[in-house]
């Protein structure tokens, strides 16, 4: 019998939930107990479902059956449920989830802006973990974690570099958001096919706060957001995976081209330290080919095997007016989805909070 | 017999060379002598060399033939040459033919830096247009006009009606540019299917200095440019037709939205009072939804006619820690092609330079 | 006042109701007076529906509101619909029109096997629309016609001319179907972004059911359909409009290659005899160029202006061990949607049914 | 020192050529000696050259340097040359290096209907490979070996099994072509967005004629084609990798469906006993979901490890009119190009002809 942490996987059949299940094929720590999803897929084959392209599951775990969300259940044989429920359903089911003793690790957006619910991002801020003890549920053992929205993700790993290093004053950011990030049916084709919508609905605004929560503090009880300016464009082009961004940055100091790729190349995070199974040996992969990164090459940027997608790649560093310009690249469903939860909960894991 | 102006479209079978001829179709200025290209497609039926998507050519036009480049005979059968020769090979076509006394209104980028050729819009700077007026060949009736790439035209109308308006300090621009703004064949479509290219060569550069040199001056035998400053991020996506652009923009004033938007959707230029052919009624056309504009609804934006694909499209426009944003759209080939040439010449022939 | 026909379009913010819409600007028999959806769009400004790109509606068009499907309604003030309601949906609400004593005209498929409500492709069996006399609704003026599903359209008209000629003994067709096909949201760009689905739901069956009734004949109040084979493979492929269908055909007699090009290139019907508004001129284009017809180019194929997409184009016509291989292409929206059905109805005007 | 075949791969910066070093990494019986390509790419790192996407490249790979087609020095240094060089090039160097005592295997079509060069699918036909011993150059080790065109490949091993189970008499193929099938630059992203080419230069004789010849025999010194009947349409669609091809055939037997697939799945060709390492343990998977093989879901089929994207994939197996249809999917570059002459040398290295 396993002594690993059993758990469940709510939304299975959802894209995001379907990436849990493929980081939870021979995960060392966690087993998964169950795939749960709506009444609508409640008895499907998990193969009969697939929104994942290319996919790598077992022949046992495409055999397994879908079973609807008993919570009662859940919480009687998980220690822990990875939610890929979407946002705008999600938020009372986590809630009564964490009441009843579980540990909620969660991609979906309901809870992120929660008074005691963090935003973690493992290389970036994990020390604001500890806020989950002061959330109500916590006694029971039961709280929730939240990863940041897929396009705040694909940069704040490089942002916190430099931030640490250089200061950051503020950020221009347009994204190249691929269609994965919608869920699924999510984009209709009709809509993307050969077109860019210049429109997600809240992820600006998303952006704006949750990258100045994460790159914040947690003390006496709340957080203190992060002082640098995010303005924010936000759109959708036809890539199946992988955000794109394009960054403007105004530092603080002058730092030449050199330092910052430096800074960005050499940045380890307490995941790599900790040798976190999906954490990237390598957070930060700067490109210095003149026409990278890009979806098709970089997406499954990442080593060793079990962090392939977990790794940021920026590429194109360079200066003009005195600004710093950039893009980089992640995986959104992966860094920027389950991937995110997925080392949020090994991290956890790690701390004895499970 | 026509008393139209005669002229020669050269690089006739490339992308921009038959949107010149679609534009030529039935003009009440200008009638098609013409239609060259390389040795390698002389002798070819028009028809056979298509590279316009849902074309609306006319039969005669279909079964024209492609005429090899005689820079001699172009020069004595026609007053002006529209030019859609690749960058790399226009420069000393075009400097010869000026000096063949052919007034040359080119979409290359060959001569666009050049001291007194200049780069026009006519909604913006057709004063700078006196500059041709110091060119070598202008006694013998020859010269070089140019139209700006396809990314800077396709914001430079709307940054020149919200500097007139309200000052302009600083424009962080990224660029989702379609793919017939590389011609053909250009972009392999293995590079660029469900992808993202972070690169164009030369094209950050290019809408840094261009735009100065447009919203500057021209005066005592030379231009000055415009002291605002351009942070430009620019990559290619899986569209056909229309370059998407996201802006952040520092005013010097601080407008209410409403005003942004009314000055944008209320500017006029020259060639909307002059009525040019191919002149938009609203240059710029300010879209409320809130996601627009698109490549698929606007990229044809604009009227009569004639001035279909001529007109920027606006939307989004938002505020955020003091910056504007907005999207912008316009249609890389037609605005930002052969339409800025064609509406540089209906211009020069008003104005009793051709 | 208008002595036009005064028509309802039913489903008016789906992808086929507004290529009715787009279809009704300016026609000649035909007068909108209503746009009409289902409860959750009612109210709705027509311009904020768009799902047809590129428009080329009308102003006053674009601001009209969607009103609520109200049968009595519009029973009261048409004397004809066109429907692109859902098929699931349609049945019922077609039937109780008719009733009502409105003339149907219909994209859904509900019908269109029913026993006395034929599918019309008015050059090929337009004698077929006799049938409604023979429905129960007819003595009060009410009546259904249907025009066939959207792949089979593609392909009868030129099946039809080379049966006439030749005589048609098996059709091996394989489809390369465009998203627009499916209606909107319809399929996820997840699906189909750099992909092709296999399959379509139930449309091989109608293919090989629609084109056996089509091409047979209605007499002693039935039909009978013809007596050749069809064998139909169905694909989606990411094209936003225009279905290629790929055809392998056994003929009885033995023409000549260039016998079948003429055969189908001089092909006319009645309502080319009738000059109808939406009947292009040729209603099979022939292309001899290698790799043609292609959606990118052929799409929107047909002229005068009223026809544009509403002409087939065949080409690659060849020859493999006794039997003819082509290609056709036909607008699957317009040709192949509402294109019919507006031809239909233009037909019934012209034969006093309205 | 490694006791393995010394190997060259000629055209390593194309998309066959790079496939062949992908699964070159770490195989059993090879070890890369160089790769070669023009005089253009002669010393580019590889990783400068990249072509398939999210590739699996070691670093050293990726650092490896391009050099120069130096024929005697590969026969020099290689006992083996993998050849990923286009057709048009590659029939004198094939020779040559053959001639001077190299064994070629080729994904070029240039000496595929030579009189003694085998075309060979070992799951297939690895009975042919004796014919290499009739090539002139044999005595002195040096010989040709191609595998088939992509589309042919893509089919002929359910065929195969298909024929020897229940007889084939004709077989009706419509394809929807991957554009890496056309290699880099290949097709250009105007041709091929939003579109379908239903033109492959070559693509339908090659079908007819190389299915024949594979599914012959050779003796008495010839090849025997076999003698059913192919019915070809080939097509490009905007895939990256995969060819998707619909099939009606017409058998001599009378199966069930479910013995159609059943021999499908059963069959086992040489390389499944041998255990060759490109071999999948199972060469034809057949689904049975409703809308399946799909490129996205499809491509990469096959186990173990070094035999991903070596599977064919076949669905939709059903009936009309007599005939059999289905759709059949492999990866067109793995199994279609690259893949496949990686197992015909394999086989080689078994039976001793290295």
């Amino acid at each position: 019998m396993s002594d690993k942490v059993s758990v469940a996987v709510l939304g299975a059949t959802g894209m995001i939930g379907q990436r849990f299940v493929e980081m939870l094929e021979g995960h060392p720590y966690f087993d998964i107990e169950g795939l749960y999803a709506s009444e609508r897929s409640a008895g499907k084959r998990f193969g009969d479902t697939l929104k994942v392209r290319d996919y790598t599951y077992r022949q046992e775990t495409l055999d397994r059956r879908i079973e609807v969300m008993d919570l009662d259940r859940i919480a009687k044989h998980c220690r822990l449920a990875f939610s890929g429920i979407p946002t705008e359903l999600a938020g009372p089911t986590e809630t009564e989830l964490a009441q009843k003793g579980v540990a909620v690790f969660t991609n979906a957006g309901a809870h992120r802006m929660d008074a005691h619910v963090p935003i973690i991002v493992p290389e970036v801020n994990c020390a604001q973990l500890v806020s989950v003890k002061d959330q109500d549920t916590y006694a029971s053992g039961g709280y929730i974690v939240t990863n940041a929205n897929c396009a705040s993700t694909g940069i704040v790993v490089p942002l916190c570099a430099l931030r640490n290093a250089f200061g950051l004053k503020e950020v221009f950011v347009s994204t190249y958001q691929a269609i994965s990030g919608a869920g699924y049916p999510g984009v209709p084709s009709l809509d993307i096919v050969g077109n860019v919508i210049p429109f997600i609905g809240h992820e600006e605004e998303k952006m704006e706060s949750e990258l100045a929560k994460m790159l914040g503090t947690y003390s006496a009880g709340g957080f203190h957001p992060a002082d640098f300016k995010v303005m924010a464009n936000c759109a959708r082009v036809p890539v199946v995976d992988g955000h794109t961004e394009s960054l403007v940055l105004a530092l603080r100091d002058s730092p030449s081209l050199e330092e910052v790729a430096k800074v960005l190349a050499d940045y380890r995070g307490e995941p790599q330290q900790l040798r976190l199974p999906s954490a990237p040996e390598q957070p930060v992969i700067v490109r210095t080919e003149p026409n990278r990164p890009q979806p098709a090459f970089d997406v499954m940027a990442g080593s060793p095997a079990r962090a392939r997608g977990m790794a940021t790649t920026v590429g194109r560093i360079r200066q003009s007016n005195g600004y710093y310009k950039m893009f980089a690249l992640s995986h959104n469903t992966l860094r920027g989805g389950a991937g995110g939860s997925m080392m949020n909960a090994e991290y956890a894991y790690r701390k004895n909070l499970l």
